[in-house]
């Protein structure tokens, strides 16, 4: 019988604290330091032979540090001896450089999912890509997570009136997200359609369905900059919402994000915890929901060889 | 005809500035910043269509970064359809973690190179690897270009008298490159032998071969903390050493370094510049020698398709 293991590195330690315990175990040991020039240093400081270890690490800001803090300790547990090495990645950095938008670009999100089997990972367990074509860059076995649950469990909490409830799309491309939502709710969806009539002239925001007197939740799998999520709450209050929510599953939230939501029309904005937050983003109006039951679960089917695709949705 | 471009990432954009102006070529047009996440963007602003392409980049501090945009720059230039890749590392990162020296350590040089070769680099060009034996970490093909020569040659240009000088390997592995220096200069080895008598009790420096009235000249491949050089000076002083100049391929220079240095009996610090250096570690001690003409010298060879091994020493 082979043992499981848990590693945790720097990106969300508390994430990864709270699956450990969830499953009952410790947090494997491991050390995960620089060395004076800022080279990672990383040495695990327990016998992992045999055994199936998860690593758990979101490619989070700083991006480039996290990532090669991962794919380094890939190599050290490979190194290791160990019998299977499992990726639990909540948060996939770089999963929106997933295609050449123009000439000459780079396509990141595959280059990301080439490093990790070159280092070693044998399986990884990712939430909410930025777009599901992603787990086809993988040659090795990928689970697909969905936060959409925990979110809209969080909203049927509140015991808001549905039929005074829309889900609302920021654009075309999270419709079906805003659907599964919307589902679970039992309440209509609406899409923002932003269209620029004429080149350099401003973005028109048209809203697609019925939000008057509504209370309206946005819902993105990310929120950066929180230039569009903010926009659309604007646009809603507008065309006559009665309050705006909003929620993703990967708060990024860079830049002007903070300032940005706390002077729009948004209530509260609704997250999970794939990303550590901050200090200086723990604005009252952020919400962070835990997916580490979530994670523990698919962690354990893993470790069992129980089938996680009834986790997917 | 295929057609040479060399491009720079952000890691020693003078050093890539100079190799081109030497080749008589522009460096081409490309735009390597980052996204308000962090995430590094990259696009390149011109044709590269069956070109032989060469990026230089050295892996210094932030070296995960500097790796990141390389592995990235790699990816855009494979998809951007250039005909061959070769990755120019003047300074190539991680090449101390080339071995388990303990257990459950990785092995982040190796990892380094599988990374590239998965990004699809066809050929890298280095200098000075700390080991020679990274060589064989790559499956493509690998020039392993070195410093003495120009580190020598400086030395030369001062015209001390070769009867004078003793060149000294700071610790055993250092001896084959001290004794390169030596039979260019003409002028006998001496080896910085550090023994610890018994567990935690201090180092005794032993100094191998006859230092006494002589001008020392402390050769090491790279000079990070500098606590072993400086260290060695002061014993070498006090071995009755004239003065002592200390040299070496890869000014890392990280933390105390340069405080060191200019606190030591160290009369002139010679480096190269294959690692750009920081404003405030140009300190007056620090000379620094290009490497431009020998960088210059090997890409054109590569692209001739001519013999790059009668540059190796
Ligand atoms: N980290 C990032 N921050 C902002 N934009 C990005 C980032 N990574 C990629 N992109 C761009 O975002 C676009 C893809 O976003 P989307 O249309 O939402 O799938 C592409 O044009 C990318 O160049
Ligand atoms: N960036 C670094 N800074 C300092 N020491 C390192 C670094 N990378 C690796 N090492 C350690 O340096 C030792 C190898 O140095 P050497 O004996 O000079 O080849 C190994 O024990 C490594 O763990």
């Amino acid at each position: 019988d082979s043992k499981l293991k848990i590693f945790s590195l720097n990106s969300n330690y508390p994430l990864a604290h709270e699956i450990a315990d969830l499953m009952g175990v410790e947090l494997g040991k491991s050390s995960v330091k620089h060395f004076s020039d800022g080279e990672v240093q990383i040495s695990i400081e327990e016998s992992i032979r045999g055994c199936d270890v998860f690593i758990v690490q979101s490619t989070s800001a700083p991006v480039n540090e996290h990532l090669m803090e991962l794919l380094i300790m890939i190599d050290a547990v490979k190194r290791a001896s160990a019998r299977t090495i499992n990726v639990v990645m909540p948060y996939y950095g770089y999963a929106r450089q997933d295609r050449k938008a123009k000439a000459r670009e780079p396509i990141t999100a595959k280059l990301v999912a080439n490093l990790l089997e070159t280092a070693g990972a044998d399986r990884v367990i990712v939430l909410d890509l930025h777009a599901p074509q992603i787990q086809g860059f993988f040659d090795i076995l990928i689970d697909h997570l969905q936060a959409v649950p925990i979110l809209s469990e969080y909203f049927k909490s509140k015991e808001l009136h549905s039929e005074d409830v829309v889900v609302v799309s920021p654009d075309h491309g999270g419709v079906t997200r805003a659907r599964k939502m919307a589902e679970r709710l039992k309440a209509p969806i609406a899409i923002i359609d932003k269209r620029r009539p004429k080149p350099n002239v401003a973005e028109v925001m048209n809203i697609v369905g019925n939000v008057e007197g509504k209370i309206c939740i946005l819902i993105d799998d990310i929120i950066d900059t929180a230039g569009t999520i903010t926009i659309g709450a604007n646009a809603l209050i507008e065309a006559g919402a009665k309050e705006v929510y909003a929620c993703c599953s990967h708060p990024v939230l860079s830049g002007p994000a903070i300032e940005r939501i706390e002077n729009s029309a948004i209530k509260e904005l609704v997250v999970t915890n794939t990303i550590q937050l901050s200090e200086e983003k723990l604005s009252p109006k952020v919400k962070q929901l835990s997916v580490a039951n979530l994670m523990a679960e698919a962690i354990s089917r893993v470790y069992e060889n129980r089938s996680v695709s009834t986790l997917f949705d």
